[in-house]
């Protein structure tokens, strides 16, 4: 521990009954997945101790520590060994958790090696190393969610690439569409997604700037070349590395926010769909697995569709947290920084856990293709007004296309009737194909060639 | 459980190494503070419990469960037989905790007694109403360490009544203040706070309405009078009695919201100034116990300001979602009441954290009255120069009086010398009494006066 | 113009084309509103003089300025003799439009009394006080757009009282409930909303402090006591009398910000339901003027509930801007301040033009019993499924109960045929009253009773 | 004007006196600058015309109108021939202005050509594609500040590259570091929002799906190869070609909201910097031209720095709306679209007022090389204990070091003497160059080369 962190206080004393403060219990979106568990708080403790010990490599890697002293931290950084509630109440004085962590870290090397611990380094490399690493687990299986449903929602837009149902604008019947569009543009969002998701990952750097972002102490410690030091760092982490130090540029961070932002809503516009359309009146899709019921066998709850939902409405405000911590003060800021620290986390996991319900709801969605098709029906034939208009103008003059268009559809509203038949009593309209021109699943226009030109990319 | 709640399905795997989702590590704003405790996993499964109890004795008191079931359930409503991470994941299923514990409790409760377990209620009904069990016990805390705070900023304010210190604007000295009148107006907001915070807690109500918000099968179940029902459980639960079922008017929830946002806003104030006033250059206050350091004597970090500084970055987002859940659609929605469980919770343990800390840092803050002084000077009198405006144009005339100084205002900056000295060689202004015109302790204004009477507020 | 006021720089270019910035283009949701009138910066401008002319009224009333002064300035403070883009311009330099407003007043009043004009004030004083002006004018409207939306939501929860239709849970049917009933949930929200903005407006203060709060100035041009000035300022604009100057104690804008995203929360809660309602496949609702078309009549789109489901969208995030502002640094904060203005004006307009879809929304809403009570049978009498369960156990065990309506349920729905159809064939349920047990109709429990209850309150 | 569009209703009476509802009055941070006028509603109105243009010419282009018809509407698209305000009033009924825009239009061009005004296209193609191209002229102007910014911040941190000053962490004293290493990284920032905003800019795509997103319209009106048709229409606009329409697939959108709140944390950061550093009791930074008053000549507020700091607070809550609006439904959804049209101008106009600012700020600022100096001796010099630490413990052991920097820390701070003399006063240290190890100029680690590099980059 360097000269910048405060001396430790006394440990505040526990709770009589703390509990468990988060088991998951309200979070049935992410509960239970590997996204969860990779930045809950014993891998964010792992992440903290992988940086450290690369830390102590990276230095003897360039002669500036002994290897002996590498290998001891190396091997004294072990999760399992350390208490992360007593760390964390300690954390309460100085504000952060390296502090302890440091104290302990040093104490399990023992005295001969501890001074290379954390050589150099101030609080915040530590910690901005540790939530950029987990960051990088984290968005690796929300990568490998985001394929599975990218793969699930390709074969739907294949296998359903001329099923027709009913376009709906401001809830309205508009004209006809496809389901294999309309899971086409999910998946291309979906790859949209994936896009914004690895760009970031792939370019997320390590943090090494020491007390004030200058890298001086490690001048002190025989360092002639700092940037050769946070190469040999990030190397060790499998991270990037920084041009300069961000403690408070925080480009790392808004770039996670806008990416995961980014990708709740483009899976939160899947869900949105599915919930429209599993409706009881609707149900065109319906969920794989609902939660069913002996008693009410009609209640399938869209479940997934609801969760993903939800976290659709939370991330935005979580990335605007972090978009607003952007504007830190000086060399470290007192609070921009610290409010960054849970909701990076509850953006990760929430959107973890959002791309493993995604995938899971792509590849168990049920499409009801004859639901679909009935629906098309619904308003007597008037879902091709449009076609009609667009027929009819050349050849009737548009004001009286639309005279006899508006009569029309009056009465086929009116007497319930299909609209073909009230047309065919039209003797105006006696040469054109009444039949051709009103069948809804001929009036899809380029869904088709969209769809293909979609699934082509990938 | 009623027929409303789907079948439980198979629980899911838990991951080999879950570990610890949340110890504090990423929050010392919190870490081991009552309100965590309060609002962890295992204090909402205990509020899911005494709602379960609650409605179970509620049935008994009117007739419509034998009292020994009453009894039966109350005492099988015992956090500590329950596994709180089991039930998380059998949660994922249906996508709410109180399906699979209606389940556990049933079990625990034994056939005999288990029909009149949760009978009649719906899962929202024992969620919003252990939310809000969990809100009004943190609010709770939240109100005693409001107070404690409230008390220290009066004796900071009574105290330091006729200290005065530089008033800043857009970062500038503009004319003296004092700090009474700042300790003051901290108060002031502090007490606006409670006021909102109270309000909002005595208005929490309970929430009981069956499968859609009719209470149609108490009914079903002997309930002649569900009025009679509604107010027997609130009275179990010590809440209020709602006038209808509020499963999507969220009301309860947006007050929370507004009144948690508001404390948070209001602390932050304070936080944000202390900071300030602490900076190396400026030092007018510092921390009671700041993160010190043997080797950086100098370093006194204002830690518990910065912490609750970032509170105050964070709540608002956390509320703003929790407004936008108001658009809920149905009798329950899909989503946006799953968006609020975990933001409320956020939001009720960092404003009971931020309270926490806000009492300590104004029972412990020190209070540097001669630096205070000594910037008064910093602009070589300047910072009077309102004063010397407002009494010269009247006998020098406007036009006259702004000529002379800012001839005089130059020279007092260029040269460094006190603008008093600077004035005294004005033949015109022989008459004056520079040295009191220019004393900035004597241009207080009505600061001990609006001082007194924030005061005496209770 | 007191010292404190920096000198006007000169006045940047206007660009040659500078066209209509706002025109209420992008805004259909309050275009041609009286809140789009009353928060447009003409009134904002309007409110400014107002604020300046009470300034040298409530002097002038103390005897601190002559009454001819105070008569010139309230005369002069016509909005119609400014050029507010040119104002607008001038204010950039520095940073508020009070600047070059008060040089453009005193010219206007003449030399004269254009000593008494802003005497003693600062900026900021002028600058909130306009905003709460205009908050007050707004909310009046607002305010009486809810009454409107109150009376009308009222109407309709008497007219169908006994009107039966789905309840809905996750977006499936549930039990039935009664548009009655959904009806007065709207209404109680609205009331809700109305409580809290009335409360709010009746409260909303004044601000008047001097260069920093302290109402130094004041005393230099006589006044023994600023008390009373800030009563007869307050009295003659007919604002509250706060007891704080609270330039950087934001209480009023924190508490517009929650009662307008409450409002906006409320109303979109009406909105959202009336959008799910009016599904081409639901259909149990339709606004009165959806917009139609000639070649498409089927599609008459719900605009108004459009328009409100945006601004409950966008107006928590605006209130977050404001929550967060609360943390102002000093006397006067270097961009927390700045950053209110803007977003307050939208949250006011926004509610102001959601209140008055809400009033057309509500008063033209037509109601399609017959769908409603359609829908009921979707599920071929699935949806008493709870009550057949609740009548069922006891007779039968809680087992076979369980047993029988699973097969029969399955039966339901695979055969398309009504549940009471199927369930007569049972020979164990020849006893019970199937086809009232099965009548939707009969099982909307206290439904009645609640939207009664709800409709006494006022 | 195609079928989907509903008729247009009455016009509502506009109130008698609706003034100016924006003349920048509220908004100095964009008063006057070309991003205000870029993204006003005249601006919009002509990026309407120019949408609706483009798509009769591509339609010719393609053989599908007649040339004289594009040339028609080419030429009857002028912004100047259309009242904004009445086509903003004439919007409510439908809920967007293209529906009175098309019937304006259609009359404009006259009788023989108005069938081809708007053929094929729904409202959303007009309004989407408009707001990209005011985004996009937008961006060029922001493109532009941000390049002035970038080269004024390079030559400061080039000048100033060995100007030491203090280096603060949690508004304390921590190293010294440099100003030129502070500038390059506010450089740094701003190219990385320059990348961002560029990517961005350089993909926006047109929009063009016809009523549901199918283009079947076009292949009525005789499209064999809508893909062609839609390449012509966006190389008429200079936009990108979409793979698919983005109706309910709002990647560009949320892409904007990620770049430009990305931006406005990236020159909020510079402004935050500013500010702390131009504090009357810092003023190690001051603006060109702060707002200056003759009475009051300390008084030079650093405006441009607030406006910037108003505007990174309100960025990320938009930019959060926007993101919330991916959660789209159907073909064109019922609110979430509306919800977008003004905070995407919101932001547009907020960001690019920002980045003038940012460029007068970087360009204007005056640096106070002397007062950075005299600060470092704040501490009696303890901003360099962390190197003494680091330089006595290998020679005196970690305890003793401890142990005596301590007792001479507490010595230096009490007695208000330099380190150096005290420490010379230790007979232990005698062997050390004290003079050297306790001079702050001497401890910038890497500070020089960071800047260095960081100025490689273009």
């Amino acid at each position: 521990m360097t000269a910048v962190e405060p001396d430790e206080p006394e440990q505040p004393a526990e709770p009589a009954d703390a509990g468990c403060l988060d088991a998951g219990l309200l979070a049935p979106g992410r509960v239970g997945s590997a996204a969860e568990v990779a930045t809950g708080d014993t891998a964010f403790l792992r992440a903290l101790l992988d940086a450290e010990a690369a830390l102590t490599r990276a230095q003897a890697s360039l002669g500036l520590a002994p290897a002996a002293a590498a290998d001891a931290v190396t091997a004294a950084a072990d999760a399992a060994r350390f208490d992360v509630h007593a760390l964390a109440l300690r954390a309460r004085a100085g504000g952060n958790p390296v502090i302890p962590l440091v104290a302990d870290l040093g104490t399990a090397v023992g005295d001969k090696h501890s001074p290379y611990v954390h050589r150099g380094a101030t609080s915040q490399d530590i910690m901005d190393t540790a939530a950029i690493l987990v960051a990088a687990r984290t968005l690796d299986l929300v990568l490998a969610d985001l394929a599975r449903t990218e793969r699930a929602l390709a074969r739907l837009a294949r296998d359903h690439r001329d099923t027709v149902m009913p376009g709906r604008t401001l809830t309205q019947h508009a004209v006809p569409t496809t389901f294999g569009l309309k899971a086409a543009g999910w998946r291309s969002q979906v790859l949209d997604a994936r896009d914004r998701v690895r760009l970031v990952r792939d370019g997320l750097p390590a943090q090494l700037g020491g007390a004030a972002g200058t890298l001086a102490a490690f001048g002190g410690y025989g360092a002639s070349d700092t940037g050769a030091l946070v190469e040999a760092y990030a190397r060790e982490l499998g991270l990037a590395v920084p041009v300069l130090p961000w403690h408070t540029l925080r480009t790392p961070v808004a770039d996670l926010a806008g990416a995961l932002a980014f990708t709740a809503g483009a899976l939160g516009k899947t869900a949105t769909d599915v919930l429209t359309l599993s409706r009881t009146e609707i149900r065109e899709l319906s969920e794989g697995t609902g939660g069913g019921s002996s008693a009410m066998p009609h209640k399938a709850n869209p479940v997934r569709a609801t969760l993903i939902a939800a976290a659709a409405r939370r991330a935005p405000q979580l990335a605007a947290t972090l978009y607003g911590a952007m504007a830190a003060e000086d060399e470290r800021p007192a609070g921009a920084w610290h409010a960054e620290w849970e909701p990076l986390r509850d953006l990760l996991r929430l959107v973890g856990g959002a791309a493993r319900d995604a995938a899971e709801l792509a590849e168990g969605l049920r499409v009801h293709a004859d639901a679909m098709r009935a629906h098309l029906d619904l308003t007597h034939g008037l879902i091709v007004s449009e076609r009609l208009s667009a027929e009819l103008a050349p050849v009737l003059g548009r004001a009286r296309a639309k005279e006899v268009l508006t009569r029309v559809a009056g009465r086929a509203t009116a007497e319930g009737r299909p609209l073909v038949e009230i047309l065919s009593e039209e003797p105006e309209l006696k040469d054109f194909d009444l039949v051709a021109l009103t069948d809804p699943t001929q009036y899809t226009g380029s869904a088709g060639a969209l769809t293909d030109r979609a699934l082509e990319r990938r």
